[in-house]
């Protein structure tokens, strides 16, 4: 049974400082659950099953299946046996350059070109999703994930880069097979600005990681923690963006995602497959986004501690969060961790 | 013709500082177009056709229909023939409050109280909307807005009063009887507070509102407006939001809503309903939200110029703008004015 909270509650995010709302009464209002929609699940037009015959150029990174690398170390026979490809996105948001540009004036306005790069991260598997992986496939795709981040942060434009994954369409995805993105761009963008700041601020203030706070409370207090193993740890965040909003922090201060070893590694797999299984049957196969927060690639930014953010599609934004930026949360982060562990 | 951009596009917000994407080319990426949910459009199980027979409590305020009014001035039978009425909302995301709520600690975080009011504007027509009214009937209902923003601007605990509009499923709407909302809170939102000090930090740099100064550029430009009268202006903002993204300007430099004189209302009738009816024909009927962005109850913030901001339904937020809080532009803001101007 789901406890109810004793009227609504502002809460402020201790890292941005902007706060939400979670008002676990409008729950019950009439229905508005987001519609099913489903993708085209067939092979035929997939675009991405085999990306050179439909068109994609090489791939920028490939690899084997982990077993098949395991047993046959010298296995060459990639473009017929890939497990994991990176190309080039044919739709790109931002695209290569050669100089790095300028912000300019626009009238009283500014602008700057948006260069940068978009790829596309493809698993094997027409169905199988990263709940459904094992710990070695996920491995392997965050192994891929760390490759490309550290050629791209090598880059004399890109400021930032971010690793995300929309699942279905709801969140957001256009194409059935399972695919994660990167995006790597000249500025760094607006709400990691404002979560850098906070952070840098609490570390003045504080002589601690706000990050490194955090955990070590949840972890304490237990009500917002939905899993642990030793390396990782995920919680429903107190001042939550979304309904069953999921994070997975690494235990041990990092900036950056690309610190990770092969061990950790692994128990980020292991911990992306059960936070991913656990939203999945909780709440009935929705519509999710997962991106990583990490520091920018040109500043170490050494207060700042990486993490990844699940949020699950339980609801759809209305004029209220877009008129004032407050997100209405409908369940409380603590009803949320409590549900999740069950699974 | 759509005019295509050459190549994608960083903007930056002259007012909140945020950037902006335009990337016209990912438009031509597969379909990922809103597919279409309706609402029950009966008037059977409609709460909002009869709000009191359907258990609202008694109106916070009533208006007779406009025709009604001019033809009898002492009409008073408004329980049969109401045009408007406000009742509270029957599942709040804030209640009513005796004292105000302070901040309070909670472990290293912060909360306080979720009070406030939330109510629901009704018009009776079941199923004409804004756009399909007589500016007659438009006019009453931006009085009946401003009479109620009016009443709870003198509570005490209120420090910021948002009234929106959610039309569709798309737009987070639940009911399809027409209906706006009011909602007024103990805090100022975080993308209020942080337009405020953009506003603020423009007119102590330039001595001159950043609203005025951007309306004044984009009046000559003309490749952005959309529509104007002797009073209002409307255009497709610079660094805009969502595609097709478009708000409504008093021409007069004025802080707060509630300024409007009966001569204003009238026009600003008149401009809402050519707005919602251009962009009804220009994108098929979109779901879409509105609200007014104005400022705060209790700050007169002299240098703040307030607008409607109306945001129509194309598409899904996905990882990327949930990781980065860049939002991507699909039509650039000058070919979306060249196409709603047609209409």
């Amino acid at each position: 049974m789901r406890k109810e909270t004793d009227g609504s509650e502002f809460r402020k995010d201790i890292v941005s400082g902007d706060w939400i709302l979670v008002a676990a009464k409008r729950a019950r209002r009439p229905h508005r659950k987001i519609k099913k929609v489903r993708l085209d699940p067939s092979k035929k037009n997939c675009p991405f099953d085999d990306p050179q015959f439909n068109g994609a150029p090489g791939p920028l990174l490939w690899l084997p299946h982990p077993a098949a690398k395991k047993h046959k170390p010298e296995y060459k026979n990639l473009s017929k046996d890939w497990w994991i490809q990176i190309v080039p996105n044919k739709f790109p948001a931002l695209e290569p350059h050669v100089t790095c540009p300028a912000e300019e004036p626009d009238g009283p306005y500014a602008k700057t070109k948006g260069v940068g790069f978009h790829e596309i991260i493809i698993t094997r598997d027409h169905k199988r999703r990263i709940s459904e992986m094992s710990p070695e496939e996920a491995e392997s795709l965050i192994y891929a994930y760390q490759d490309r981040y550290r050629t791209l942060a090598r880059e004399a434009c890109i400021h930032y880069i971010l690793i995300f994954h929309n699942q279905g369409p709801a969140a957001g995805a256009s194409i059935f097979h399972p695919h994660s993105q990167l995006i790597a761009m000249p500025i760094i963008p607006p709400d990691v600005s404002r979560s850098l700041e906070g952070s840098r601020l609490y570390y003045e203030r504080n002589k601690k990681c706000v990050h490194c706070a955090m955990i070590e409370w949840e972890i304490k207090k237990g009500e917002r923690v939905v899993y642990e193993n030793k390396k990782f740890v995920v919680l429903e965040p107190y001042a939550s963006r979304v309904s069953y909003e999921t994070r997975v922090f690494p235990k041990k201060h990092a900036g950056n995602f690309d610190e990770l070893d092969s061990e950790d590694r692994m128990s980020l797999a292991e911990t992306m497959i059960v936070s991913l299984k656990k939203i999945k049957k909780a709440l009935d196969d929705p519509d999710y986004n997962f991106f990583i927060h990490t520091a920018p690639v040109k500043d170490g930014a050494g207060h700042y501690h990486w993490h990844i953010e699940i949020l699950p599609k339980t609801s759809t934004w209305a004029g209220l969060e877009l008129g004032t930026g407050i997100e209405i949360v409908a369940v409380s982060p603590e009803d949320a961790a409590s549900e999740l562990k069950k699974y």
